[in-house]
């Protein structure tokens, strides 16, 4: 007798350590991809948000931007009605012209379990718990940081003048061009079970998204990106659709990989993941992706008419077909 | 053989169906007593509350004041480490100073689920499953309700003159005496979930609590009024402790059981349950509780040392006794 079971379009993955680094809608993407490869997947996710929601959070209560590490607990919520239900109430934003306009009820409930409990990951794994999580959310730093970018044309009176921008929903909304980005504090405290996660690991993954407030600060954190360089796991990036909009305005894909040198000098990659859409000068991109180590894969991962927009299974298949 | 499982000291009664009608940290003690006694309680709580967090939200929000819900919800809690956690983070109130400050996340809770599934009792029951909850919250009305009191000296510079003061914290907080109350709408939608219980249970039971503002308002819901009346369920009211304090100045046990009498004209009750404290002349409390139908029960039911609460664990000994 043969056995009975199908081996199945995930089979052999499911116990594969995989950790995500990124923010933000990007990061969901990735998240909601990888939860459908492996029960083992790690978010370590930006702190650095000071707009909106959590930055009004933030601000009152002395504490992480939660908004980003709700984002990603959502997406790894339970595939059932109990997880489904969870997820919608966490994300679930307050309208009409109150106080609470513009909060997400999961923010809330995130700060509330941090000053129970004055720990941040059981906080985290509490909420993971509710939503009967697939994985595990860290912030990538123990403290809040503040994103600071060197950019030009930032003040569209004066186009080639580079200025000093301070906090990340100033950087990601400045018109102008991004030249170098740093964090404040320089040296923050890290997140010890996100060091141990990423030392431990099979693959560690990152991005999609914001490139310099979601993706490149996760390298700027020094404990974290030298636990990048150390760990054997592989590396993978998942480079952005419309690699050329928004904070990388007029960036080529291959200018993605060289900013992404430029941040981490030290830091090899084994594989680049990219649509096709993106890869508009292949022998640039294979070129570029070389310098930092990668071989390049290329792979539809968009939406259906939404050619920015990470569609969850195309990238769970391309990123299954990687990791073996 | 014998059965080798006592009978342990709520044998038999794990069954009754009993309903606690009332609000606040009177209704809190009694449903942590019945919590002991059944696995099916459910709670008709006040809907009038409009000071505070559910004020604020009330007011913003157009929903039933969700206060004195998720403190019943809170009550019912599961005795477990998952029941406990939830119970204190819904019941964790922001500190600080900014727009958040003295509001109960678990009230911000309640109104972001009820916006989310457009339904009253499936939100509470959502929430109730969260917890664990043994039993049921329910509202008794499907719309907010505001307390309208006659007060004698509401004005202090006026003693004697009786003005018309309208809102549950308003009332609660007058330094006067209440002449009678009414709600507004005077005929509101019912709750019909409530009704239903009112009409199968084994038991209602009305207080402990803020006399005039959590316990009498029930009677004035006309439908939730008919169904306490017509219900074949056995009829308890529990006395409060310091019957002469607050909304009561003044009152003795004997002028509750009038009250009860002047509000709710056709309810009968079997059973006033009262602690030794209150009961100062037992000849007139007995032949008031005689002219609403019922036997008067003394039973020892304060905190030791806190002779103004109820003791769970004693209020549950008494209840018990009594409903065999």
């Amino acid at each position: 007798m043969t056995a009975m079971t199908p081996p199945g379009p995930f089979a052999g993955s499911h116990t594969r350590r995989i950790v995500a680094l990124g923010g933000g809608h990007g990061l969901s993407a990735a998240l909601t991809a990888l939860r459908l490869l492996t029960d083992n997947v790690t978010a370590v996710v930006t702190v650095a948000d000071d707009g909106g929601s959590s930055g009004r959070l933030r601000e009152d209560f002395d504490v992480l931007p939660p908004g980003d590490l709700r984002m990603a607990l959502a997406a790894l919520c339970d595939d059932s009605e109990w997880g489904h239900t969870w997820r919608d109430v966490l994300q679930h934003r307050f309208a009409g012209q109150g106080e609470l306009r513009g909060h997400a009820l999961g923010n809330l409930m995130i700060v509330s379990i941090w000053e129970l409990l004055g720990d941040t990951v059981r906080g985290l794994d509490l909420v993971g718990r509710l939503l009967g999580a697939r994985g595990r959310v860290l912030p990538m730093a123990a403290e809040p940081l503040e994103i600071v970018a060197e950019i030009v044309g930032h003040d569209p009176g004066r186009p080639d003048e580079a200025v000093l921008v301070r906090g990340q929903h100033r950087v990601a909304s400045s018109p102008g061009v991004v030249r170098s980005i740093g964090i404040v504090p320089t040296c923050p405290a890290p997140c010890a079970e996100a060091l141990d996660a990423v030392g431990s690991a099979d693959w560690v993954m990152l991005g999609p998204g914001s490139w310099f407030t979601s993706v490149m600060p996760h390298l700027l954190v020094p404990d974290l990106a030298d636990a990048l360089v150390a760990t054997p796991a592989r590396r993978l990036l998942n480079l952005n659709l419309e690699v050329h909009k928004g904070e990388t305005r007029d960036f080529r894909a291959e200018d993605h990989l060289r900013s992404f040198a430029a941040n981490a000098p030290d830091l090899r990659l084994d594989v680049v993941l990219a649509d096709p859409s993106v890869v508009t000068d292949a022998a640039a991109v294979r070129s570029a992706a070389a310098d930092v180590g990668a071989e390049l894969v290329v792979a539809p991962v968009a939406t259906r008419g939404q050619p920015g927009v990470h569609d969850p299974l195309r990238l769970a298949a391309a990123l299954r077909d990687v990791i073996g």
